[in-house]
């Protein structure tokens, strides 16, 4: 990827210049005379990193640089890129596994909650789930970590036809199908806008060749019948679908009004395929989240990691670092010649330190965030069979705002749903629960989505709220301004020796890609420093 | 399925019942009253099919019921559902392999089509091309066969945003991507609806608080900016992807007009993913799709199944069905009780047999179809690590119509693109070509999407043509009026003791759930008659 990344960027500020003085039109042209898709540029998707390599330099002589980094995906990543040129790091790591809030739970896993709560997952052999990020988009540095590290991936399924939507508060009295809702909200638009069009309301606006091109595409695109209206569509789906001779179907029924469609809200959630970092294709791990974390750990080597680590002090000196911590109840100390910081910032803001004021003020400044999941185990996978749902999320107004259905493990005995994964003001509210409490409330709500079976088939729970989880304490952070703000530059440099690294310090925050990167700038910015 | 079909039916006639009086506020309010989500009733997907049983009837005494069938996926399903209640299957297969058109070729695959051109399948171990069917809709029994067998799925990748759409009659001079297309189309189509309402085009169609609801659909699904115009939006990509801090990304430049965006045609594609059987998800099984009928013919019984059986004579009796082959170079002969033709009925056409004029009318007004495939192995998965496109469609105005990206083996040594599925006039027009040349023009062609890489990093090619394919001679076909009109009434039925299947007698051509279900009413209707 780096030299991809070098030569693309050449081509890319050409064509950038090309863009700007003609358009896109120009662009668009040039790229074809220079035998480049538009995107081909994309090769270039990151500016260039460069791993250290072993034959950077020899360590030989003044004894290999150490460096004391943290146990999240960030952490990892840098101690497994400077372990590429020989870097003697050691991993802290304050829970008792690393991976920080890439965390999926299994069966046996027992979690304990900032205030004592106890869960023991009981769920089944190979019944998992990602209690934090959950899904990778093609474009993200974690793909290339998951195929230079050999983990399987396989699709995560963010978008499915087949899952629900439901606005209890909007009025809904039932759940409908994405493909449903869809299709009448494509519908009903295409309709209004070829009404408009031929009424003239659009000649001021583009030309009579444009509007009969938007015609024909409004016509395809809402199903459209002869006179340009919208009476349903086969798209919505079938109650008793096309078969054999004899059968050929019949269509759902009830299609409602254009002023009952936009009333009850469905429409809301469809741009959501849209986002550059939600739009299908979004993989996973084979077997869970964790094998990346998993994978790292081996790629650094086990021995170097301590977990259990808890980080209590660390001092910046004109020499090295000091890293203070207590371990099985002992306090320890290890001297190294660097630190990569890639502790929470809320939690670095309540260590103790002589980074300064600014780092101090910086740290502080970065909001937490509440979310949470639940796992539902069934005894059947009753979604599949009775509502013909594999994968995807099904999308509510409800207090558990998204329902995940498994993308793993599809026509199994049994399955993990996600029954609620929330955040801010939903989440704290569920936290705040017994672990039963949240579950039934949980299920009560899920039933009015499912049925029954959704009470019924229940096997097992558990359920994970990040504000909650010692040493971590949030979700994810808010930055005002971005990272790129004023008050965050301490931690965009150097403190001495210390470097910052975190997904609160990218520009893809709660994601793993910005764990990546960040280690990357902060691990090519120490490499650099000890070449020179 | 069979009980959910029957317990779902009395409810979806109650609920039809409902909605013909009360509309779809009447039958959504009754749905939740009764608990029932709007499409609860999918539990009831189709028509209740009850699969022969063992215990139906004691076979001893008068012998097994003796039947012939053929071994395509509607006539291994036959005998695979007639096995079941221990009915004495001989399957007759023309070809040297089961499956019909459900054919996936590997490395070291032979095809010679029937003008003699030989192909050797040079594709390396694990590399595959699904050469007929290659996707599954989530609601076709294909699926529940796949559960019953054991077959395990994967996602097949329908739609991806990072795939391309190229339409070079249109004048596009290097291909965008879908979501880049997407992004515009709607950015351009909401603007100019929020504009028309603004002008009060809409106030006759819609009220005040709807349009209000639509505005906001709007802002949201166009990703409009203040004044409810389009001016690009991040959900075109960038060519720097957002990452670590000071990294903010770039996004792709270039917006074109509402005009220009028109023009391209791309906006075409964009309903694909909205057919009830082409919407994602989509599935396929893993390591190719002739795990079905392996897994029928495991089922079924291999020793029940003759390949290389060329049948040239059908007679039907009063007491029996006599059906002569080839087998080998010799001319045998199978008596038997009763006959599932389930060859395609181009095929049938052609075969000796007393059915009648009716039948034989009803055969030949089946029209065949042209399909091709060509499948393109590569040296490196450069479609992931240049373009990041994991699996998924590339839509052109090309002869080559589609490209497909593999949905199996990411991050991978190799790779096989399916370089061209076409249809009709474009497929025939390949199929003219040799092997070699056919690879050298869709190359050609593909290189105009991906760059030189296309050609370069080429390692193996193997083209199939459905109309050249010995004993199938079409890739599917087209009843005219549908396999419910008159004319194909003889085919709906049995003439005498032979039943007809296949996926021509169902609403679902060219699927695999059509092949299933026409099986099943065939089994049905025989067993039926055997128990009377």
């Amino acid at each position: 990827m780096a030299e991809a990344g070098v030569r693309g960027g050449s081509r890319r500020s050409f064509l950038k210049q090309v863009g700007a003085a003609g358009g896109a039109g120009a662009m668009f042209a040039t790229m074809g005379a220079l035998g480049l898709a538009p995107t081909a540029a994309a090769d270039a998707r990151e500016p260039a990193f460069r791993a250290p390599r072993s034959g950077d330099f020899t360590l030989k002589g003044r004894g290999a640089a150490k460096v004391v980094v943290g146990g999240g995906i960030a952490g990892l990543a840098s101690a497994y890129e400077l372990g590429k040129a020989g870097y003697d790091c050691t991993v802290l790591e304050a829970r008792d596994r690393s991976g920080g809030r890439n965390f999926t739970v299994r069966g046996g896993d027992v979690t304990v909650d900032v205030d004592g709560v106890r869960q023991h997952a009981r769920f089944s052999e190979g019944q998992y789930m990602n209690a934090g990020p959950g899904r990778i988009p093609q474009w993200m540095v974690t793909m290339d970590y998951c195929r230079e590290l050999g983990v399987p991936l396989e699709v995560f399924t963010n978008t499915n036809a087949n899952a629900y939507l439901y606005n209890e508060k909007a009025g809904m009295k039932a759940p409908v199908r994405y493909r449903t809702a869809k299709a009448d909200v494509y519908g009903y638009v295409s309709e209004l806008l070829a009404k408009a069009t031929d009424k003239g309301a659009l000649d001021k606006e583009i030309t009579r060749a444009d509007q009969e091109r938007l015609m024909e595409f409004l016509k395809d695109y809402g199903d459209l019948g002869e006179r340009m209206t919208y009476s349903g569509s086969e798209r919505r789906g079938f109650t008793v679908d096309p078969a054999e001779a004899g059968v050929p179907g019949v269509r759902l029924g009830g299609v409602p009004s254009a002023s009952e469609v936009f009333a009850s809200g469905v429409g809301r959630y469809f741009s959501f395929e849209f986002g550059y970092d939600q739009a299908m294709l979004m993989f996973q791990p084979v077997g869970g989240m964790d094998r990346i974390p998993r994978a790292l750990a081996r790629a650094v080597g086990v021995h170097r990691i301590r977990t259990g680590a808890v980080v209590t002090k660390i001092t910046d000196r004109a020499d090295g670092v000091s890293v203070t911590y207590t371990h099985g109840g002992r306090t320890e100390r290890i001297e190294a010649d660097y630190c990569i910081a890639a502790l929470p910032p809320n939690i670095l803001a309540k260590t103790a330190h002589n980074l300064g004021g600014a780092v101090q003020s910086a740290l502080e400044a970065c909001r937490t965030f509440s979310a949470g999941k639940i796992g539902l185990e069934y005894k059947s996978r009753w979604w599949e069979s009775d509502h013909r749902i594999y994968g995807g999320i099904t999308e509510t107004d409800l207090d558990l705002s998204h329902i995940w259905y498994p993308s793993y493990g599809h026509h199994g005995r049994r399955g993990l749903i996600v029954g609620y994964y929330n955040y801010g003001a939903q989440a704290d509210a569920y936290a705040k629960l017994s672990p039963q409490a949240r579950m039934e409330r949980a299920v009560a709500q899920g039933v009015k989505i499912h049925g029954e079976k959704y009470r019924t088939e229940l096997a097992a729970h558990l359920s994970h709220h990040w504000r909650q989880t010692p040493h971590l304490e949030t979700a994810w952070h808010s930055l005002a301004g971005g990272p790129d703000a004023p008050v965050f530059a301490p931690l965009n440099k150097a403190a001495g020796r210390v470097y910052f690294a975190g997904d609160y310090l990218s520009h893809t925050d709660a994601w793993q890609h910005g764990a990546f990167t960040s280690a990357r700038k902060a691990v090519g910015a120490l490499h650099a420093r000890v070449l020179a």
